[in-house]
């Protein structure tokens, strides 16, 4: 099988993300990277471009140059990943989407409702994928914990616990480093800072397991650093399609806490509890048993956790083999496609799932500024 | 030391608290149970009584026989507990502090705010004692996370995470099940189910430890199972009067978790994480160092973690110890009385703990049935 | 039930293990201290004793004093309890059995095998207990694994792994401290240091959980501290008259480990994992199937399991309790004994295990000397 | 950069060890998969060689036909790795240097310490990089644990304590399945199963971390299974060039531990602990102090571990980024000789490693045979 062409835009050096996609992209043999706009910066971007391996003409200097070149050329990129900051996604993303290209866009996917709207329909209308890198829904346990929710171990879900809490921006004398301060700062990360940030994470992995959707939801959001205009905190209640019940906390000030994605799942007939930091092992307590261990990789584990694993059970797999499985998605995809197959299942996150994010994003932040009233958190047309 | 006298009411046989408080009251020699009236039922009540060596003349049929036999005698008891039925706590502390008694109530210490305001009045008047049973405060690394706040190591607290969530309501088949079902029933349990039995060992852990008191509060409250009138599920977002922030939340069915009370402190200067399941190890991690764990017994603790604290470090000790700093400081304080000595400095849940806890269950129910709006939550006399 | 007569010998301020022994004692109301000899310094051992409750005459100055004074009561104490030295452990228990009095001795039992056979030819001829504290088999959980083990759930045990490895001992500026240096000194300490202090808990252990004896074992053993003439390290292999192959490491200078008490189990059918540390989780794993995790005070355990336990599941239980489980299989037997009953079945540790640890100490010693040649680890008399 | 080409031996469909060579190998974008001679059957080791991408001409049908056609080439592989049955290991590492290739080996490299011998040698004759792939070693927190060591942090190391004991051999019935009987038929296996298949990699892991080679050693080694000829349990006792005690406990039959390579050092001045299942978290008690967990990724760690480490911390990195950290030492080294630089320095474990391992294997079975007597671990050129 040939590798498909891969071109990413952003990801630059000393990028956190840059290098979380290339060890992602390339980790089967699915994609090799063939064309970058690496860094705002022209010559930069050019320079760093050929340093990661790209031929000349091809590290381009701006995601424009890249798109008017690419789009012309035969051997173009088959899927381009945006990894830029977060209020250039939709202008880069409706420039290649209306171009043709299938997009895998870092979350969140835009800054508005409306965008998210335009880019849900410009992914129908030219039949492009837009998946958006929800990338910790790769992870193989997570998966699992999917299926069996599908396939009704767990019963009717009656509660979600979701947490994305760590304590990276907790020192007040950040207020001034600009690596944290723009976070807090409304002209620049818009309406919203950790539950942009990471709450969306967590309430996309809610419903990414559940297979349910947030409908209405309640905030209490706190900024407890004094300078800062939007929260480091925030509580966030809700209330799934399906009829679950939900519970999420984000946090940048918690400090001892290192990323603190964790979720847990309650049904009728079990539960389940699930953290990133450890994500080869799954708790699971079958009503009136006791707790079990899944371990990742066990015999007989679901084809969709078999099928996002790579080594043998007791051997730890991480965060770039979780991404690896959204961009496994995506080349069978694209391969399928290129060979008139039927389109796989597949699991990557959607642009419809970053359009809901960012329908939960303004009601969290409508709700936290009103005391905390229960508002509609789906996007209006989803309503 | 003579051994105080002491006496229980309730905690008859089968019973889960009554060992509880027969082990802890006896653990370090301090008291002696001399009286008891141990069951609703008076044959039964004696004989259990004479069972647990008590003598027949003081193995009452009911409190009120025990009340009108022990406060003529010379060798009247010097503390009664009480854990019979939540409901009739207040009667029965009502007339033992009228009659001269220092009382050790369970939680809840009432059934109404009006019931614990009128405690506290009587505790004061007749300069009796009424401790109520928040014994999980007695765990030695609780009172050192107390004394860490106290002493400045964490800068001013920020946040407030708690939790008190298990799963052993989750059958739903358990609806018909006497020892669950009056749990739910508002005629047998009052306003609140979940919240008032655990969330409010949970809130007082987060006021005992950060040294301040809730203010204001906003509640979600669910009933996962559709037969049940009480909430068995709850999440509370409070705010504190020493500007701290607080989330709470308690669950019944919550399957997997075991107990489920868990404390986190985040403050300016480092974080504290600890958790009843664990109760000899507490992680701790000031501002940009790395997360330590911290041993019951190790050497070098703030003195109030030393003095509740009994066996070597490595060893493990467990709640009965917890329950039993709480008859420590009782006895310490009885026993000053006797000797006209000054009060020592202790650390015990006071009635005013207990009324709080009340205005804070109401509270939460008034929020969760007005769509989480935020009241206050403090008793008319402390506002 | 009237309590029953308690004695102390050594135990005094400031001990470790005293307090373990009055908490435990007197933890089910089973027991009541009535005598003691808390030090060797007469003055302070009658000033403790009247601090700790005891009537003036049975404040005793010495063991000999307390022995005169207590065979000629008709109130004499009905099980006395050896804390003191471990050089003195031979002389007191002897005499005490001698004298008719039930005896429950700290470990080591005695310094030599020849006084161990003694002590066990003495208990059998008196018809008096001696038990021995090995009290870790006191936890609940140990107690289930040796029922599982007995009814087969684990089929035929393949391979016992026992740890008891802190660090408590591994700072070199310690070669002065009196509290360390004496048991590195074979003038105090006798011919082992670590194996002798700590090991012979652990191979406790595994002869308590698999049912199964030591045969012959090999020694590795070591002073890491130069200064020291007896082992601070010791790994030590053997065999089990069931078939069982046994591996024990034990250290004193493993920094970072606060207590180090693990058992391991491996039969045909299933393993076993606990730790001292965290003594109210067992991980079970059935062959082919997956790690489980057993709580204590859940449903449906062992009998020896529940009987051996306090307080509900999800509350901690810790080592006092564990203890209490030693003094309450012995007050059964003693209560058995006045009332003319039948013996109980119990679980303590008896003088034939103290034997067989004195042997397995001396098989440590000469097989460690002789670059670990398999020697007998058995006491002659059970060869 | 141009990616290095390379090769691939064995590992075929089905293989464990395959996918994670394949995915190592490619992480960092250094290499290429350019040839492979996939199965021991020619027509599947062609078909799957073209399926994984190979062009027709490199996919070969035999390492022999790959060796032939390659050592001709102009655009020849940069690297070969072998990853075939372990009795093959030795001929087609010694052809490939011969020929003049860099040699990645799976372990063991050889069956006998002869063929080590000529192996090392062969190395060096040909300044050919033999690598050896004890991959676990490629951990950044286990190269962070060997800095550690070598910039003193510990003091003088006292102590090694080694597993790797998992329990997926435990299943007696697999007498006759053939993915296990094998390695328990010296005819098959050689002179030993679990110690030459895990051992060796914890006892590499000793020597990695502490920077000594084990000296002497003294083994117990069992067979628990009757059926079987090899070991299926070993403790292995062994002294260190630098003055360190070791142990080290291999297993095949702990029911319950899913892979059980873990690590702890104990030196004059603090311990560490560290486990392959859990990574990302190392544990460092100095002396007197409090156990710190250093996470990998956190800030001012060893620039071992920081170039051994690619996403940020709290993210999970696994076994596959481990082995990557072998690849891109080899990238490095190679990329150094092809451009004329001086070599860099490296962590890579080399065919001398090898080479003692095999030497320790054959101690191991010689001691195990002889009822533990201690033996020469060394390779007679080492001594």
């Amino acid at each position: 099988m040939a590798k498909l062409r891969w071109g990413l835009i952003g990801g630059g050096r000393g990028s956190q993300i840059g290098p979380a996609h290339r060890i992602s992209a390339g980790l089967d043999g699915a994609f090799e990277l063939c064309a970058g706009a690496l860094d705002y910066r022209p010559d930069e971007a050019r320079a760093f471009g050929v340093e990661l391996g790209l031929t000349a003409d091809r590290a381009y200097g701006s995601w424009q140059e890249m798109l008017a070149s690419e789009q012309v050329r035969d051997d173009k990129i088959e899927l381009v990943t945006i990894a830029t900051p977060n209020d250039t996604h939709f202008e880069i993303a409706k420039a290649f989407l209306q171009a043709g290209f299938h997009v895998l866009c870092e979350k969140p996917m835009t800054m508005t409702v409306e965008e998210g709207e335009e880019i849900v329909a410009l992914a129908a209308t030219h039949k492009r994928i837009c998946a958006v890198n929800y990338g910790y829904s790769g992870y193989a346990l997570v998966r699992h914990m999917k299926a069996m929710v599908a396939r009704g171990d767990l019963g009717n879900i009656r509660l979600v616990v979701a947490e994305f809490a760590h304590g990276h921006h907790a020192d007040a004398a950040d207020a001034d480093n600009p690596r944290v301060r723009w976070r807090y700062d409304p002209a620049q990360a818009g309406i919203s800072a950790q539950f942009a940030d990471c709450g969306i994470h967590a309430m996309h992995m809610a419903s990414f397991v559940t297979g349910q959707e947030v409908t209405r939801l309640s905030a209490d959001i706190v900024s407890t650093i004094s300078s800062r205009e939007l929260e480091d905190d925030a509580m966030v209640n809700f209330r799934m399609d399906g009829g679950a019940v939900g519970r999420l906390w984000t946090s940048s000030i918690a400090i001892g806490r290192q990323h603190g994605l964790t979720l847990q799942i309650f049904g009728e007939k079990g539960g389940l509890r699930w953290a990133q930091e450890q994500p080869n092992q799954l708790y699971w307590m079958p009503l009136n048993e006791r707790v079990q261990i899944i371990e990742r990789g066990e015999a007989n584990l679901s084809p969709e956790a078999d099928s996002a694993s790579r080594v043998t059970v007791g051997h730890a797999e991480g965060m770039p083999l979780a991404f690896a499985n959204i961009y496994s998605d995506l080349a069978r995809c694209i391969a399928a496609e290129k060979s008139g197959q039927p389109m796989p299942d597949t699991l990557y996150p959607t642009a419809e799932d970053g359009l809901r994010s960012m329908a939960a994003v303004y009601a969290v932040a409508e709700s936290g500024a009103s005391d905390g009233v229960w508002v509609d958190a789906r996007p209006p047309a989803f309503r």
